[in-house]
This record gives structure tokens, C-alpha cells and sequence, in this order.
């Protein structure tokens, strides 16, 4: 099997390109070859004994697409994108990867269909950023896309095209809604979201930590653990269950900063939470209020997605992943 | 005011065009210039004093979108596409025109913005289209749009790109989903819902039409002079009240074809009904099968959009409209 990775660089293709070589690729043994593709170039997994191309390449530039598809992976993980962030500050430069290059890519596979037969599993990394605020208490699987960045807008598009490619037999995909990802591991960012992570993995190893917003602020979470097991089902699953309906939100944990604050507690003590500063941001809170709180993700739980149930667990998993099981 | 008409030489586009000029434009009085594009010339209007340019073009070709904006419309009617059957069968051209002449169009615009501050009023033909079943018995205003056609794709996409680019301050953009138009003038077309239509149309002025469906579908519908109403109203009304959420599923008649046939024999007798012959196609019955049936169009009836409430009304809309009032 022949495994492409977009995106293979960042935290979640590092983690999912680390755990098809540990854990026997997708099928029970190690994929025969890995081509991982970014915007700088990703490392090569260690200790994996099958062919690796690792390239750094702007996947939206002409002729890109094509040359990716011309080896015909078997699996494609569609993860390279323009965070949120950057998409709203640079609007064309969005555009052109997060909607330009996911059509090139789509039309590339669509091309070599014509000429070969080729079909592959396409696993496209969406976002919960295609939903906008006002929302329901929970988020239901029929609830509309109306997304308030242009990222979300651009992952909203991401599915619709994955859906008619599918529909039409040049592709066989899916694209999952990832919840907020946390713990992310590394240093502190400065997205809109990272104190999420910023709140518990820094006390976590004693250093402080800023939280902008108040307790009562509610949003879904999922561990990188998690994520990588998405991506991993979502390639070997049968996909007929999904009919046209090709984009899923995933389950996740839905909590409130509060929660994780009494999880921390829980988990590490009050030496941990102690290290937690208050600094409201009322930038950061607006941001924040347009985000959706919680979800009923009952298609992708009967389709066997799984993540944490509880924040708790969320940072256990973190201290085995992150932190070698220590604190 | 100048108003710039993309697909004016369609059914749609006519009926607009005329009743611009009829019903003193948009503002009271008529409209000072109007373009009219279309891939064959548009008939310029009769009676008609301002200037008008009227033009065959390919939308999508390079550059066209940049000459069409040069001459900064204040308002834009999008209303050219692919119909549904075509995009159908050309992938490419739908997606060419549906999709790249749509966002180049935006992009022109976004483009005059920058250099001039301009901001147009841009209404969005969009269509029911979107949906694909299954369906709640009503579809409500957050119902997630899942097309089953390239068509429906393209137009859930342009909305998107209405959306992002109106929140950005690139445009000012309103999306209208048309419920199918009945009773469109005209020769019987091959289009699978033209049977909706044609059992109307066609009895009325004595000829015999072919209905392929069983008397139990129910579907969406609106006169075509309802449809130039939604596009005049979504012109020239208050678009704060719509947010970020600019794409609106229109009011229409719900009627099963027996609720049809009964409303053509309230109007003109057995005689008509007995002019429509039952011919089931099980090809247009799977087809439509997957076609909404009925709304709940909450949001766009606060926001004073009206059309036909029972598809009598409908037919006496036709004979007035397009039969001088007699049958």
C-alpha cells in the first residue's frame, strides 16, 4: 500500500505518519511506500524500511498535483492547509491552497481515473470552523455550514467538492470535522485557540499559563491521539454507510474551561492550576463566541469513530503521549 | 442606477429585464444604464430610453468579469449557470461556468473594491437544488445542503463564496434559492422537471402533455413572476437583517401533481385534465425522488419575500401572464 500525506510536517501528519510505520500501516503491515508532502520538508519517519519520498513543494503550484498522483497512492490523507489565522489575513493566499490546490488535487485524481481506472480513498482533514454562530445547544449532523472565516468557508467548499467527486466515482472520500485538537504539543501559540492547550500543557510542566476568556467559555475538544485514530478509521472503513453525505463531525469532548481547569486539578493539583493566569482578552473572547460549544455527532459514533469522553482523559492521554507518562 | 444582468437572454433574465423597465426600475424611476450578457445576445428591451449594452460572452473567459465591473454596476443579477442536466453531462464546462465565472466575477469586484471603494448589491441565483434527500417532511432554514448534482455543488459553493466575500466588505450579497419555476413559458423542455410545467402549460392552450410521475410527488414551486418579485425585493431590501447567513430558501406553493391536476380542473375544466397523459418514466421518477418536497421558509417570509400560496393561484398567474388573461 502506497500512503500519501499532504501536510505530512505539521503536529498531526507528524503523528499520523508515526503511527502507520509503528503500528503496521493500515492494513497489519507497514504501508510499502510513504510520499509526504509539504510546504517545508517533512522528516522521514524513523526505522521504516519502505520507500519514502519527503518533498517540500507549494501543492497549489501548476503541474503539482499531477506529479503526487502520477505514483497513484492508495490512500491520500489531505491534511495541508492555511490555519485560520493566516486565511483571514491573507486572503488570497488561503484561497490558493485551501480551496485552489483540493481542486487540483481532486482534478488530478479525476484525470488519472481517466486514463488508468484509478480510485483512491481520499481522507480530507475538515474543521468544525465550518459551522457559525447563533447554534443549537448541540450541533446536529443536519445542521447547515455557515462558516465565519474564510478557512471555514474554504473547508465548507473542501467537502461539497469532495461529495461530487465521490458522487461521480473519481474518488472515494470523506472528510472529517476535527474537533479543536488538544493537548497540542510545542511551544505556545498565538491562534485564537491555543490556550486551550496553552492552560494545560504548560502547568503541566510547571511553566505558567494565560487564560484570556472566563470559566463558563464551552467548546469541543479532542486529544492528537484521537485525531491520528480518525484518520486511521476513516481510511480503512467501508464507506458505502455514508451515501453522498461524505463530511462527518467527529465526537469529541464538550467542556468548559472550568472543566478543564477541575480536570487539571484533578489530575495534577492545585500547584498546577495555581500557574493559570486570568488576562481577559476581549478580542480573543469575541473570537471565541462565534465557535460552537458542542455537538451530537451520532453518525460518526454508529460509523465506530471514538475519541475521549472527558476532559480528564484528555490529559492523561496528553501526560502518556507528551510527557512520557511523568509529570 | 446602473443594473448588470449576467444570464438575461434565460427566461428569468427576460422577464427581469422587462419588468425593470416596465415597473421604473428598482428605485421608482427606471434604471439609467442596463447591461445585459449572456453566452447569445440579449434582446434589448422595448421602450426603453437608457443606455444599454447588450452582449454575447462567455462569462468565465479571461478578463470578461474585469470588463463587466470596469463600468461599476450597482447592482448585479448573477444569473447565468449550466442548468442542472448539462452540468450534469460536462463536468467541466458546469464547473467553468457555475463555479470559475462566479468566483471571477467576485473576484472583479473585489478587485474594484480595492481600487475604488466600490461595494454592489449582488443577487445570487441560487436554487432548491442545493438540498438532496433525505429529507424532514419540512425543510427548515438550517438544514445542511447535501447536493446530488454537480449543479446543486456549484451553486452551494457559490454561495459559500457570497457569504465570505459580503463578511468581508467585498460585496454586499444576497443568495436566493428559486423553487423550481412553474408555469415556465414556452416549448415542452427535456429537463426531467419540465413535466411540472408542461401538464399545465400545454392542456391550457389545448394540446396533449406526457406526465412520467405518479400523481403523489410533491414538489416546490413558484411562478416565474414570483421569482422576478424575489430578485427585485432581494435588490433594493435591508440586508443587515440577514448577518453572515446570506443565502435564503424562498417561499413557494407544496403541491403533489394530483394537487395540480385538481387546481388545472378547478380553473379549466375536465377538458384540460384529460389532455394530460400518464406515462410513467422510471428514470425521472428516480430522479425527482430525490427532490425536495416542501419548506418551512421562515426567514425569508419575515423578511417580506411572498409568492403564490396554492398552485391555482399559480395557474392563474400563467393565464394572466402569458395567455392575455384567456385560455
Amino acid at each position: 500500500m502506497h500512503i500519501l500525506v499532504t501536510g505530512a510536517a505539521g503536529m498531526l501528519g507528524r503523528k499520523l505518519t508515526a503511527s502507520l510505520v509503528a503500528n503496521g500501516g493500515m492494513d497489519g503491515k507497514p504501508p510499502d511506500a510513504l510520499t509526504l508532502i509539504d510546504v517545508v520538508e517533512p522528516a522521514a519517519p524513523a526505522g521504516y524500511a519502505g520507500r519514502t519520498v519527503a518533498r517540500a513543494t507549494d501543492i497549489a503550484a501548476p503541474g503539482v498535483a499531477q506529479a503526487m498522483i502520477a505514483t497513484r497512492p492508495d490512500v491520500i490523507f489531505h491534511l495541508a492547509a492555511i490555519v485560520s489565522g493566516e486565511a483571514e489575513a491573507d486572503f488570497d493566499k488561503g484561497y490558493h491552497i485551501n480551496l485552489d490546490a483540493t481542486r487540483a488535487l481532486f482534478d488530478a485524481i479525476r484525470a488519472e481515473r481517466g486514463a488508468s481506472g484509478y480510485r483512491p480513498r481520499v481522507v480530507f482533514a475538515s474543521s468544525i470552523a465550518v459551522f457559525g454562530a447563533p447554534f443549537p445547544e448541540k450541533i446536529g449532523d443536519d445542521f447547515f455550514t455557515t462558516p465565519l472565516t474564510s478557512y471555514g468557508t474554504q473547508k465548507a467548499i473542501g467537502e461539497l467538492l469532495l461529495a461530487d467527486y465521490s458522487r461521480r466515482g473519481f474518488l472515494d472520500g470523506i472528510a472529517l470535522r476535527l474537533p479543536t485538537i488538544c493537548v497540542r504539543p510545542g511551544a505556545p501559540n498565538k491562534a485564537a485557540s491555543g490556550f486551550f492547550s496553552n492552560i494545560i500543557r504548560e502547568p503541566l510542566v510547571g511553566e505558567e499559563a494565560v487564560l484570556p476568556v472566563g470559566d463558563d467559555v464551552r467548546h469541543w475538544h479532542a486529544s492528537p491521539r484521537s485525531a491520528v485514530g480518525f484518520l486511521r478509521h476513516a481510511a480503512t472503513m467501508d464507506l458505502a454507510a455514508l451515501g453522498a453525505r461524505r463530511a462527518l463531525t467527529l465526537p469529541g469532548c464538550s467542556a468548559t474551561v472550568g472543566d478543564q481547569i477541575a480536570a487539571l486539578e484533578r489530575v495534577a493539583g492545585r500547584k498546577a492550576t495555581a500557574l493559570i493566569r486570568r488576562e481577559p482578552d476581549p478580542a480573543i473572547e469575541r473570537i471565541v463566541a462565534g465557535w460552537p460549544r458542542d455537538f451530537d455527532p451520532a453518525r460518526a459514533l454508529a460509523l465506530g469513530f471514538r475519541s475521549e469522553t472527558s476532559f480528564e482523559e484528555i490529559i492523561r492521554v496528553h501526560i502518556e503521549d507528551e510527557l512520557g507518562g511523568r509529570m
